[in-house]
């Protein structure tokens, strides 16, 4: 089956909506949490394990597969999917994001809240032809060009690709954020050209840009929506908390036609999905869940419990009461209070599992509550 | 039920023997290859997730529990297998060989092949009570007594517990063995009394000693044998190499009524196995297979498979071919190898699994042949 976006239910409060996305390797239903699985594989748990838990869509990230394994080995091994034992959808991304991380480094953080990179400013170059970076494994020069990413993602073989875009940093000022702007246009359409051309049942998200500037996200979107791309993510700067990020949004969505899936790139825990869900998005990715768990953070609807602490000590009740997933039907709040207390690793594994179940167990309830119009 | 060992054939041709144990958490045929789960889980897999292995015996180590969680929410989550989801039979020790290794450090390092402690010397004191040691934890003083440790082994549950014993260090001159000889064999009298007050559907191996002494060996294999234990345990001074080990063991093994089960304590890679089944061991446990499964060494029948080397890169075929485990199965050593350069957990878990695999497929081999008079 080739890429298609079913709309099954508009809600009748909110442009929040219930849809499919089938994909030549599954469908799933709309709004969905897309985990993240940087190197092919989620953190601490292998495909095949997981696999009850129906993820609809997994993150892979090219810039990690680009450098390890590399993308002829995953294609001689038949794809990611073959490859990593991911049976159902897989979505890559161009590379860029890291690559820009490393660019601009403290002002990506800013954006994403994460914390110091490690590598240093290993970015050689920036022009209209792509970017070229050092690689972190063995000190080569790796170019990385809006054609180039999509060569790559042929070979990784995703099921949803995504084309060149620049990271502007957040404080950039509005010139230069238009020349960006401009420029990572000119960069999609390339990859956009270049998929095309060979499309090997694989889709591809453009990526809208215009940072917080409500003229420029409405030009973004308007001419993005105008290129046969199969659906849109929404990226760049998307400031700095959610009011920011409503805001984007709400200059976004209404130029995105409502026949194509919608993804907000890097946001997906679960107070975030909240406030989001009624601008009208589709899918969401993060690593949020799966990070969470190997901090002994576990998901559930009454907040997190936070394994680590002397109140689970002797907690002989399941993370959270009635959750069908494996780990809640084995295992008990003390022995995973333990097994982190004694620096085991299956702590990481079986956390993981209960809060992916958790987000698909939240995600079902959201599309519920749509189909019921309640929001 | 309760414990029983069941010789179904003794080997023609050497003291080699098949048999099969019974306890009241299930039986297992021997030789049996025993796992190591320190903190009462093995290391980077749960014990639902490997319960087709039917692994016959895991070894749980009582100075770690005792420490954390501690005996009493062990107790409270209604023993070990309850608290850690195993099914099948656990063994734990004493914790002497714990403490005795803080204590004589080196010595004991050099004994086990192992690396230099980290804890410094923390054995407050060691007299015919028994011995106080510091908690690494807290800092608290822990008394372990031959009386105690059968307590704690009581509320841990196992199916098999084990007596306090000393260990001796490696160069310890004739008369200072002897004298330690002696208090080993008054603490195991001692901890088999507190037991037999208090049987619990427990079984207790006695620990054998006299380090590479033909008298001694033969002094403690004769004494421990005439007491009520259920089995023995091989233990103190093994030497420095498998020659060492094969006249301990052709010193002790002639002495020990041939009804009763021999455990091998912290021995159990396949040359060792091999190299002594023939002398009528019927349990080995050791922590090999699992930390070798960490350092991305796979075992096979056609030797150790490092899935780190470059070599297994495009390597698209099971680590074992052939091999039914859940790995082999759905994973390369392609996989594996790009796991394990991109420093995910899961690498772990996947060798893991497949080396206990092996283990339990080698011991197969072995009782076969015994049943055929081949060893």
């Amino acid at each position: 089956m080739m890429f298609e976006f079913e709309l099954i239910h508009q809600s009748k409060k909110s442009k929040a909506r219930v849809g499919r996305i089938h994909t030549p390797n599954g469908s799933f239903m709309t709004p969905a949490f897309v985990a993240v699985g940087t190197n092919g594989t989620l953190k601490s748990v292998d495909h095949v394990q997981i696999s009850d838990l129906n993820l609809p869509l997994v993150f892979a990230n090219t810039y990690h597969l680009l450098l390890h394994p590399g993308p002829e080995v995953v294609q001689k091994a038949g794809g990611l999917h073959q490859f990593s034992g991911r049976k159902g959808p897989i979505i890559t991304d161009s590379g860029g994001f890291q690559v820009f991380s490393l660019a601009y480094g403290s002002v990506a953080d800013e954006i994403k809240g994460k914390g110091r990179k490690k590598h240093g400013n290993s970015v050689l170059k920036i022009n209209e032809e792509g970017v070229i970076f050092r690689s972190y494994r063995d000190g080569s020069a790796v170019h990385l060009t809006p054609e180039s990413t999509v060569n790559v993602q042929k070979k990784l073989g995703a099921d949803i690709i995504i084309p060149l875009d620049e990271l502007p940093p957040y404080h950039m000022g509005e010139r230069a954020l238009v020349k960006a702007l401009e420029r990572t246009h000119r960069w999609e359409k390339r990859s956009l050209d270049t998929h095309l051309a060979n499309p090997k049942n694989q889709a591809m998200y453009a990526v809208c840009h215009g940072g917080l500037s409500k003229e420029l996200r409405e030009k973004s979107a308007r001419y993005l929506d105008s290129l046969p791309f199969n659906g849109f993510g929404i990226g760049g700067s998307l400031g700095k908390n959610t009011e920011d990020l409503c805001r984007v949004l709400d200059y976004t969505v209404g130029f995105l036609s409502p026949d194509r899936p919608r993804h907000l790139l890097g946001i997906g825990d679960t107070p975030s999905i909240d406030a989001t869900v009624s601008y009208g998005i589709d899918t969401f990715d993060s690593s949020y869940p799966t990070k969470a768990a190997r901090h002994a953070v576990a998901l559930t609807a009454n907040g997190p419990v936070r394994l680590r602490q002397t109140a689970h000590r002797e907690s002989f009740v399941p993370i959270e009461k009635g959750c069908p997933c494996y780990t809640c039907k084995h295992y008990t709040r003390s022995w995973l209070h333990h097994l982190f207390k004694a620096h085991e690793a299956s702590a990481h594994t079986l956390t993981t599992i209960h809060n992916l179940s958790y987000m698909m167990r939240h995600m079902n309830t959201i599309q519920q509550h749509i189909l019921e119009d309640r929001i």
